[in-house]
């Protein structure tokens, strides 16, 4: 089984990470990337349990050391694995306060946990990706999970929109560099509620109004299945009651 | 077999608009609508042949009267069926010439077959749409194809560019509107050369440098498909080596 | 005095055309447009007896054949002026309805009197502002009214986004095309409710919430004056109090 | 001549930030911040010597305390004056390379140099802006330079474009929060070559091919001299030439 495909999936608690996790265990080996080994150790062994094979690391993006550790222990355990799929999926940095409240860690630590998290994500991880391509059933696939804040800077989310704002441009910036080169790059923007457990207790007026993290893992499988002639960039997902 | 969901398809030649009808003929009764029986004639026995149904009505979208007549044919041929999706794919209007040498039919045409258009096909599609929201699988589905012209107004494409702006806006418009009804609304941004018949003989330097409609149409099952949890509204699809 | 250069604005009422004819009166000879000369005839009047010049010329500018005849009598009226600017200001087309009681001629409206109210508008004016390079003090300029609609398609704003989105992609188009060449090609988006007497009624919490047709007319002023070292082309315009 | 008003610029050197100090000095006594001083004290010195009243301060935007001690010592210099407009200019962080060569440093530097550096000049600015609102003769303006890389991140843009993605996220939010409290936050779009000492040596086929700084300080002071009414947030500006 070492010579399965890796999916790396870093920003894994129990939402969207987990759902991700698990739609992409069905065909990858999968390793999944949290600080907090509480937020991924459930779905790492629902995982192992139901068949399929996941590990977790405890790693924070923000910090390339960290990130480095990471992948020097991926590529020690998959030595001969090649890297199908990558998702950054980290919710670090949110926060909503009037401008005159944010403290500089708030805001620098949106740009860390957003920006500086996905570059060093991204360093490491598309070497690999540009290594599967041979191999690899779909082209090697980097998704970066964007939110409302990517697109539009609202009043009291200075610090979350532009660490979400710095990831677009990333994800932008690496599409147009190696999406030429086979590795399909993207970005979705994820506009609404989702329906995790932290979530649960916020009732909307209409059912179905919240975004069901394993519809977006089949988005985010959907992008990865798409041909390299057909790639999409970017992927508005919202529930069918949202205002935008 | 009459009880079988329908899929209307407008705007079908031997490229996209083919590609789509054979994608949803799986699950679905076709219908596509050209001016031109010649553009669908041949997609049409193609799936009546290898078991599926599908029928062609001559159609100008640019003109309602045609647009009703050929619903109420559906509606004649079909009386039990609902519509599980329609999908509004015509490429009436493209013109690229320096703007001084346009003609008055140039644009009026472009606003006509792309705005228009549309207006016609979807004032007949919604009402049967929303008819759907109780027996379809998937939430009923109303889909435009827009191109690079529908985000930007390059030099010498006032025409296209002024009429796939149009269309985009009334893609927004219904996706606000009839969203929180229950009717999923996608535009796609359609960026690059598509691999058809008419521009087989167009070399590119890389290979798999142009789109395959094939795959431009699974991407329109696959939005067809999302839950209306976690909706789509815009996809932009272009090949790999795409510049943009 | 004929020699004096002349602006020509089309869409002049009592707001904000007749602002722009005012601020543009204090340079050029002016030329207003449109289809009611009630609509025209008090500006008119007000600049003559202020010490400037000004003709109306009842025109609808959805008709090329009111547009050129517009054209030949300013030509036949200023023989030997060129045209140093040119703005686009129709407001017609704005329905505000539920998509499904709409008329195919509301939609159809709103296209012609943005969409091709201004190209109609351009083809003529156009060549006039090539003519003016040499002898205009500042750089030739065709600037276009958009709206909050020209960027979003809202529920119920089907038609007149449609006509909106269209108006932006000429004006990009044309940008394109002739910035190049040395004319000025701009795109005004305001967004919320102007001071006109048809809004005096409308009440709003706080002060100024409304904006000035003087300030929007001294912008477009303003964007007639920047030198070709440094256009702009699109500038939004808002009340400080404004929701965006 | 202590309670004439204030304009604080930072990122002053021989080009934009020149230009835009000259222009505000007109009207106000003006602050500039750079690193090195070499980069203000000659615009400082003409200033003073030309009538005006200049000072620069060693400021590195970058780190909060410096910042800290930049305004506190405006504060110790300027105990009575009101700040009637603050522009954030520092252009660090630009770097073009390929993504797998960037260093760590070179990304942190953007977010750092173009988001941070922004955060902390503005979370000192605005209470001065905000105290300047009943007495000065525009609304109290705090305008932030943005560039192409602000809406798209290029290929070997990863850096620059994160850093300046963040800057636009950081000024939209800041509009949006005080714009309806009575400061005019904008942001520009510099959209091509700078015509300064450092691109002299660049040359166009075109003439005029180069942004003028001094254009674009007189768009700095028209956005500064907008009614609350009529607010702009964003302007692109660029060569007429320029390919967009």
């Amino acid at each position: 089984m070492a010579s399965k495909a890796l999916a790396i999936i870093a920003g894994v608690g129990p939402g969207t990470g987990a759902s991700i996790a698990r739609r992409f265990a069905k065909s990858y080996s999968v390793v999944v990337l949290a600080r907090n080994p509480d937020n991924y150790d459930p779905v790492v062994q629902e995982i192992n349990s139901s068949g399929g094979q996941a590990i977790g690391i405890s790693t924070d993006v923000s910090d390339s050391k960290s990130v480095n550790a990471a992948f020097d222990k991926i590529k020690a355990e998959y030595p001969s694995s090649k890297v199908a799929a990558a998702v950054f999926n980290p919710g670090g940095g949110f926060v909503v306060k009037p401008f005159l409240e944010l403290k500089e860690e708030d805001y620098s630590y949106a740009l860390k946990s957003q920006g500086q998290g996905a570059f060093n994500f991204a360093q490491r991880a598309i070497p690999l990706l540009l290594e599967a391509r041979e191999s690899s059933e779909h082209p090697p696939t980097l998704i970066f999970t964007g939110a409302t804040a990517s697109l539009k800077g609202s009043a009291k989310f200075a610090a979350f929109a532009s660490g979400k704002f710095a990831l677009r441009a990333l994800a932008q910036s690496l599409a147009r560099e190696f999406g030429p080169q086979g590795v399909h790059v993207s970005h979705t923007v994820i506009d609404g509620v989702i329906d995790i457990p932290r979530t649960k207790a916020w009732v909307f007026e209409h059912e179905d109004a919240k975004l069901s993290p394993d519809a977006i893992a089949d988005s985010y499988w959907y992008l990865h299945t798409q041909p390299r002639t057909t790639f999409a960039f970017e992927l508005d997902l919202r529930p069918y009651i949202e205002k935008w």
